[in-house]
């Protein structure tokens, strides 16, 4: 499953020694053809780790013949040292593979500020090669993880071709993309125009769009492989419907074991002029520290929501705001609705409706609450 | 002292009974001449609780004889009976005065969409107005505590002249203005125009740089009322000095205070081309969840910092950065700097500073850090 779900790629995952903890800490992914198309979506953050300068060029020329993936160690902020540390990793997975380096993308997560130990990581693309198999997905997803409590996979086939991938991430998770890695492959027969198109169009509306704690990482990477294995080349269309859906549920996961989360939040604003000023809002509302408290405290705090609708430049008038918490409308016309006490917030799931009343689009984002698990998590260790 | 440090002042704070805990919660600041001038700066939160929505109007006239402030209850997003309670209470203070409704401004903290118990509250403003006292100062800045663990105020004197102050704010403090109730009083002998021009020029580099948890609330107002009862007109430099010092007192004061906080975080952005450039990256900067954990953990991790500094639009060029945590230089051009053992945490108050090497501005943006005694206190209680 996972990156090796579709026909024309083989993975690995070991435990190179990079992680203290002994824990695995090295994906190989490789595209076996016959095409190898690639397209790819990068971290907005101007603070760029070495991995992400690398592979934005390696993306430029539209092949990616394989993708090198280490947790353990972020590689971000570690000046030409760094840089030359992700060259040295491109070259030893073109040297084991016999391609170019040119078409080998590299990815790194974990501490900024250090330096990754090149004397076991390389050793370990060895290693990592040798154990490639087209069953080795689930393996690689392993690898990647770093405060994940659960590697994350999806998967979707249709008529003899398959969309499939990977992702990491479990706090940081916020917009401009979406602070995680992720690799998706497909057999599908598509040029690497067509999986940019569609990856693009996909992460827009879903790793964009999940947000845990506001915070932009250094090394966010989502990659879209293509090696036309099935020789099939399907409707844009479904193509790209596919690649969302596989999207959408990989965010889906990966709101689902943010750090220290107790809640997911599903934030749907409804009837907005514009589907930036749905995002905006969506966004300001994912993002308040104080409702995400509340929502931690099962409290249906509405106020919390319409302070946030407030700061945002969105059309709205005060005085004709609702919003719903698990389908209670506790706000009317920007002032007390039904019942607060009717609100059921015992599941993990929350659903918060802010219908602006100014127009006719929409947009979801998710996030989730804010927790003392939270806190310590993220106090009690350098990440 | 506090408001009532100003010749020609009076002021008192009582317990009317809105608060369940029976704890003060009605102050009443009575400006007795012979002038009457003020101004006032509000939140810009486009959600405007009514009493916000009323002062705003009483400001237009630049005289305010009195100021009542109530905690216990924010009035917001209450609607048109929400209002018509905003406009009574008002009433009902020039009523026991003798003075013009028009003239009186209206504060409001506590929760958000619960109709205040005007039962209570009208038949407190005679309580008040019965106890006024030009020694009242102390309990009317008792009176509008809500999670304040403690009363605020603030007082310098001049030659003659005087400007005094108190304010109230724990959570919630952030920009746009500074998510507080504050009443500045001085018996300077100035018109309206000045005391507005003085005002906002303190308030944009005092309030508006405390953003404790970059939320923002629907109640802010921060008034300065002139007596002119020292018959002494300050030149205005002079008189700007002061009211800029009385803001950045309570500031600090404010964010001492802070829901949860046991880390009081200076944010100093230097070398930026742009002031407009330092405030924004020192609130992204103050506002990333994550740094604030680590700072909560003693843990100097400048990677956060950078990757906050990554998110803004500000000029600089990720390998000319430099970071200093209360000072050692941990991040040097964008890179590994000194050792972060050499960081010493042990105490309350962190110094950050961000070089952006880039020009020559500079800002400086108070915080404090993320715990989990903030989740609790947002999450164990509507507020």
């Amino acid at each position: 499953m996972s990156v090796t779900a579709a026909k024309g790629f083989s993975a690995a995952g070991i435990a190179a020694g990079i992680k203290e903890t002994g824990n695995p800490d090295l994906a190989l992914v490789v595209n076996n053809g016959p095409r190898r198309a690639a397209a790819g979506v990068f971290t907005s953050n101007r603070v760029k780790a070495a991995p992400v300068l690398w592979s934005e060029q390696v993306l430029k020329g539209g092949e990616v013949s394989a993708v090198i993936l280490n947790s353990g160690g972020a590689n971000a902020c570690t000046g030409p040292k760094g840089f030359q540390d992700t060259h040295a990793t491109a070259e030893k997975v073109a040297d084991v593979l016999g391609h170019d380096a040119a078409e080998v993308a590299v990815c790194s997560t974990g501490l900024i500020g250090v330096l990754l130990p090149m004397d076991k990581l390389l050793p370990g693309v060895e290693t990592a090669a040798a154990q490639l198999s087209e069953h080795g997905g689930e393996k690689a997803a392993i690898a990647i993880k770093t405060t994940d409590t659960v590697h994350k996979t999806s998967v979707v086939s249709k008529d003899g071709w398959t969309v499939g991938g990977m992702a990491k991430g479990a706090g940081m998770l916020a917009p401009g993309l979406a602070t995680m890695l992720v690799v998706l492959t497909t057999d599908a027969d598509l040029d690497s125009e067509t999986l940019d198109k569609a990856l693009r169009a996909a992460t827009k509306v879903t790793f964009d769009r999940v947000d845990s704690d506001g915070c932009m990482s250094t090394n966010d990477t989502v990659l879209l492989l293509a090696s036309g294995a099935s020789g099939i080349t399907p409707e844009y269309a479904e193509f790209a419907a596919a690649v969302e859906s596989v999207c959408a549920d990989l965010g889906r996961q990966l709101i689902g074991d943010a750090e220290g989360a107790s809640k997911d939040i599903k934030v749907e604003v409804i009837n907005a002029a514009s589907e930036d000023d749905a995002v905006e809002v969506g966004r300001s509302i994912a993002r308040n520290n104080l409702l995400k408290c509340a929502i931690n405290g099962e409290d249906p705090n509405w106020g919390r929501v319409l302070s946030a609708i407030g700061t945002t430049r969105a059309v709205f008038e005060p005085d004709q705001l609702n919003v719903a918490i698990n389908g209670v409308w506790v706000c009317k016309n920007g002032s007390v609705g039904d019942d607060r006490e009717l609100v059921d917030m015992r599941y993990r799931e929350v659903h918060i409706v802010a219908d602006l009343a100014a127009g006719s689009e929409t947009a979801t984002i998710w996030t989730n609450d804010l927790t003392a698990d939270y806190v310590h998590e993220n106090s009690a260790y350098s990440s």
